[in-house]
């Protein structure tokens, strides 16, 4: 699987970053890093993290974009906004295929909530990552972009389907089927009582 | 495309209300329907649907599950928990290319935060859907829920790439090698210019 680190860039509202924590366990990713957040520790990064406490209490601080990212083999860089000069522009769920495929750390960058990444941050990755959502609406929440990111990049890496009933419940026509071949064998006290028990059980 | 419906049932948190609004505008939805909501309209609501105040406006409130789905072609329950007796399991990406062919209005229904859906609620729906998550990890938020739904129909309904510049970024010996070119046609002056300039422009 591959080595995957989420990296917020001047946060400022400690919130998203508890948000964010719970966004990427789902996912079974826990290295957090932030750069220059505005408040951290904070409480109300602890109230929205829930049971992800312990991605944020093992979440690195950095002074720079460029400290975070150091040792990773690939950064990219997650923008809404359209860029005159940009690197290499992929749709997220290519990235997270290509980013899959990579085995030392590699980053998603997010920007502020106000203003985004720099450009000198964008300048410091290798790819453009665009989630697509629609022309003109307000952009995703800082903690929702690291959500679709998170999910992608755990579909990229094979999800399993999880062992749920994925059988077709019985019809009526199956059930009164059933109620046909018993019926002949039974006194009238016992048909009731299993179709109490058949109730009882559909209602569970 | 395909006429989607979000139905939260239950939500116990105002801002979770709104940040789904938020999430679906984002995507291009806004047909949101709450079945008893514990608290609704309400202060935390708007500012956490920040740009789609338009979307909780127009949320309708309902009684039950059945009157918010009753005239909808199809319905589809999310639900982390697996189930002993469940309708059809479709993971969220299946999900979403299923609906997105149906022309009547199409249900995606979420329980509360705390307790999900109810057995009868699930039943009144036709398809389970699974947002692939780690194993035993804590389940999603309901909003990032919604927003992971609200994303993969979107992308199902055929998200188009952006007009952002998907070349790749000149590189280094590129820009010698037009330096190369240029440098013997022109004087020490004019190359200081043409370096200022193309140096403010990659600034930019």
């Amino acid at each position: 699987m591959a080595d995957i680190r989420i990296v917020l860039c001047r946060p400022s509202h400690p919130g998203n970053i508890g948000a964010a924590a719970r966004a990427m366990k789902t996912m079974g990713y826990a290295d957090l890093r932030l750069v220059a957040p505005e408040r951290f520790p904070a409480p109300e990064a602890e109230w929205m993290a829930t049971h992800a406490v312990d991605v944020l209490a093992a979440a690195r601080v950095h002074a720079t974009l460029h400290e975070a990212i150091a040792d990773c083999a690939a950064a990219f860089a997650l923008s809404a906004r359209p860029r005159e000069w940009s690197p290499q522009v992929l749709q997220v769920r290519a990235a997270a295929a290509q980013a899959a495929n990579l085995a030392a750390p590699v980053a998603f960058v997010f920007g502020g909530e106000s203003a985004g990444l720099t450009n000198d941050e964008l300048f410091a990755c290798q790819v453009l990552v665009h989630i697509p959502a629609v022309p003109g609406s307000s952009s995703l929440n800082l903690a929702q972009a690291v959500q679709i990111v998170c999910y992608e990049l755990h579909m990229a890496t094979g999800a399993t389907v999880p062992a749920m009933r994925a059988e077709k419940l019985a019809t009526v026509e199956d059930i009164e089927g059933l109620y046909g071949h018993l019926v002949p064998a039974l006194e009238r006290e016992e048909v009731n009582i299993l179709r109490g028990l058949l109730k009882s059980l559909l209602k569970k």
